[in-house]
């Protein structure tokens, strides 16, 4: 990437999350569909819906939650908790309700943080018939003994499950499926950085002659993942790496979590990627918990699916508050996460296997005008293209070779190009 | 174990050891018989005759040895060495002799420890027409020239190998083997000690609820090794996890030698209670030598059976000498060393591998009411499902989950029972 | 090997080098003939010859090349050149020419080594349509603007490719191939060194029983294993260990670059000889340049082939230079170099695979008069006898046995023997 350009591709993807930061997006409903539209405009997704009731594994796709609006109001008429404040301040999915309630009858319904009494926590109460607000512990204290009118303008209803997808085909139908979580409100971190990321990854994509075939999906996390692969999953052996992506706007360094085979297609690339290129990052193992790799490497789909943070989920206080807010994430951070991403790219594109046509003993590259080396001198392409022959047995890819040699990606790339030309190798599929 | 009852169960041990200590055991005879009898006031094991001259692969069983006295009188009468003094005092398994010698031609016989000049040696002369007696250094140098009556009174004649054996039935036809040689006479760690532990414990297992099915075996060394795998070859198939016990009295830090697969159930197992519940100790590979493991792991044989000691033999110089006396073993480390073998057992127990039965995806645990997280939070139980319905794919065991996620076994043995009752996951056999 | 001989042994291979050196050898040729003829007074090899034209593989092989006189002559008429007194002076496969030029001209075929000024480079233009001269650097820029006559007396005519084979029939088809390079002119560490090394270890190995076929060839470098490698392909098979043996003479310490396969037997049994042997070493991985293994090792070939060497190819100022001359070879340093060599011979015929004929349980060894061990004590060739026992299961050879043991692997071969005799092992073949 050109460093001059990480100032507007920063100011880019930053400006997507300012544009969808205000909108109350949740498992269902709405929100998610108004996030959609805006992404459309950047790149051409198709909007999918399915319906309430359908059946997806062990899960059912869950009414549609939508929201108008939601108070609590004192004896006196005042508004003491709004939702038009914030989308954090209703928990989200809850169920609509007006009545009256004592302090004491209210408290329960309340969620704060005493550890960062200036923050509002975020909650959800999907698949619970259950209603409830989130504040800040100082405004919690500020509330007196009275009687307080809620309002919860919530519906619940038969709708659909919306989530977005984007196919970018290319010369061969092996995958590349790349998922983002699209259900969490007005928070910036998580996930917004990673839509925006997304979305301009995808728009790199679609600009690059591509081999393989890419497929972005934007959706809601748990329910949305198994949304997908129930209704994909006679497709999912086209999958040859997978991406999670996740919290990339913030100070942190870059952490790789493992898919969970543990040394996948995508497990050696990015760790490649990631040490080659220099970038400051830390690898992980799977673990059963975190984003949608859950599902993704659940042990009945096991895909060679990984996932991309910063900072990871539970490791920063921000996380699942209103303090991860548009001054949470950085320009800069988002550029320099893209960038790692459309490297990541470049290498899934240059990461081919290669078989060698004469496999006993080297083919004569000087009658072919490849090889000039006299008597003991020989140059780098000259020595890529001895690794190359040599270790194109059907075992080896191109990160493979580079490990073994020392030498870089894209000679190793070039003398590829050099011995298909010359019919001395081909491409194994 | 609860270490207030720790002095108690240290007595018991060392007790029957006190008990069993003055008996003359060997490979064959009433020594053993006696032995056996004592145990068998403890736990109901079965006493077992092989005549003299069964084949067992490569061997046969031999002539059954009984000793009645044994002495070494000068010429005015006066015993010089007295078998009943001391069963090492007689070269175990020699033949019965009534001569007078030289102390030249004496000299032939007798067997001291010079570095030691206390201690009498133990010796053996199984298979060989031998005779010999074993005394202290310092009694040696006491004797003088003079003609000598040798006396051994002992048989060697058609008879049977006794052993014991007692069989737990558990729910399962998959076998624990747990093995210790009963053949040394009058030495305390090698092998009272273990005899008192495997004792005990078979005690212990037979009042819990156990899954796997025990056999414990109380076996002459060696030949009773190798008779019992001839005898029962066919069966050996059932055995999931073995143990040799030996030296388990000293005060030394405990030994594990891995079986003779390297990396087998057993071994795996116990290096986890050992460092997960802080036993001070070592680990070695498979050596073919030491004691019964020669034949358990023998090539052909090969079962998953490894050695729990404290001090290895020959690493002490009181081993097989009249210095591992009733002094040398502790009852503290007695306790101690049962305590471990009642973990392990535990642990075997425990060690179950499970098959998830909703392996795409998660199962919806919400619905079950076995899920109680909210946006982000998550209890430790509810993380041990989570670990456990992933890795729960026919590879992995609890103790592998365990190693993998850093939670602890019981806990998610706990999350085992859960999802188990609300059918999510069943048991792998 | 005694150290006693090894002036006399270093004299003799050093003397090898002495008469080998003035020869101007090639890729084909007479002065290969003649160095052939030379070996083949000390050991009777076979001279083969393959015609110019020959399929190899993807090549041919080349018209042969000769060469009676060449020289450069100023207007003057003295020579500034002459290949009469270096062999280097001439590019070699130079094609004939004769004709006048400027110093201009004449320069775009002179090669030297500015950095080196006192040296001749060694060039090639092997399958180029090419001619050349080589020279120091200060002689270079003693040339003066003039005219100059180029001579150059060679011939490219239909002829062969020579190259020199000997086959050392032994108990086994099982081979073992050395290759070493014949094709380098005037230069004493490459090649001269290994091949006065192999020279005088096929006669080490002819006056051995050996157990082994053992395969000793003299080829140009590259077409001469090409060659080699396409006329023999159907036997490849039975190569068992395999060894190309390059700059033996030099005062460097030994490397060892593995073979392709990276844990074949020759690359363990190098490992084990060199560590247990105390030789101060070096071991590389495999890479797809070098020597001969780069035609040993394609992946369609993929022997079992490692190269020994002691300073690498490139790795020293002196190579492919008139420096590597008979100064830069040490006969002390080519006495150690067959000395690693013969311990690498006995250790590859040493090192059998047995397998145990009473694999379930120990045969009882005190019978048959092999194991004297009497309660715990036990001495070396016992252990090592039951070490063997409990390996030899098929899956381990001696070198296996001595890094599990520790155990020398002599003692382990007279363990061998023994259990051979008594018939309680049989040879794995």
């Amino acid at each position: 990437m050109d460093k001059s350009k990480i100032p507007e591709i920063g100011n880019q993807l930053y400006q997507l999350i300012e544009k969808l930061y205000p909108i109350c997006r949740s498992i269902t409903g709405n929100g998610n569909r108004k996030t959609l539209q805006i992404i459309k405009k950047i790149i051409p997704i198709d909007i999918k819906e399915v319906p309430t009731g359908t059946k997806v594994f062990d899960w059912t796709v869950p009414k549609e939650w939508n929201i108008n609006d939601a108070y609590v109001k004192d004896s006196s008429g005042n508004k003491i908790i709004d939702f038009k404040n914030s989308n954090l301040h209703i928990v989200n999915y809850s169920k609509p309700i007006h009545t009256t309630l004592t302090l004491k009858e209210l408290k329960d319904h309340l969620n704060t943080l005493p550890d960062y009494p200036d923050w509002i926590p975020y909650k959800t109460s999907y698949y619970q018939d259950q209603w409830g607000f989130c504040l800040s512990f100082n405004d919690l204290k500020k509330i007196k003994e009275d009687n307080y009118e809620v309002f919860v303008d919530s519906e619940l209803s038969i709708g659909s499950l919306t989530y977005g997808e984007y196919y970018i085909k290319g010369e061969l139908e092996d995958e590349v499926l790349i998922s983002t979580h699209i259900c969490h409100p007005s928070m910036c971190n998580d996930n917004l950085s990673a839509i925006s990321i997304a979305t301009y990854l995808a728009e790199y994509i679609q600009n690059i002659k591509n081999k393989f075939s890419y497929r972005i999906i934007f959706i809601p996390a748990t329910i949305g993942a198994i949304t997908w692969l129930a209704l994909n999953e006679k497709n999912l052996y086209k999958i040859k790496y997978g991406l999670v992506l996740a919290l990339l706007g913030d100070e942190g360094k870059f952490n790789y979590k493992r898919s969970r085979l543990g040394n996948s297609s995508i497990d050696k690339l990015i760790q490649f990627v990631l040490s080659t290129k220099n970038f400051d990052h830390a690898i992980q193992n799977f673990t059963p918990y975190g984003y949608d790799e859950r599902q993704f490497c659940s042990p009945g789909i096991n895909l060679p699916m990984g996932t991309i943070m910063r900072t990871p989920n539970k490791k920063f206080p921000e996380y699942h508050t209103s303090a991860d807010n548009l001054n949470f994430v950085k320009s800069s951070k988002l550029a320099e996460s893209l960038e790692l991403l459309t490297n990541i790219i470049d290498t899934i594109e240059f990461n081919q296997k290669y078989i060698n046509l004469f496999p006993k003993c080297e083919p004569q590259l000087g009658r072919r005008g490849i090889y000039n080396s006299v008597a003991g001198n020989i140059n780098d392409l000259e020595y890529a293209i001895l690794w190359l022959l040599n270790y194109s047995d059907g075992n080896h890819d191109l990160i493979d070779i580079a490990e073994k040699s020392g030498l870089d990606l894209k000679l190793l790339n070039s003398a590829g190009k050099i011995l298909l030309e010359k019919k001395l190798i081909t491409i194994s599929n």
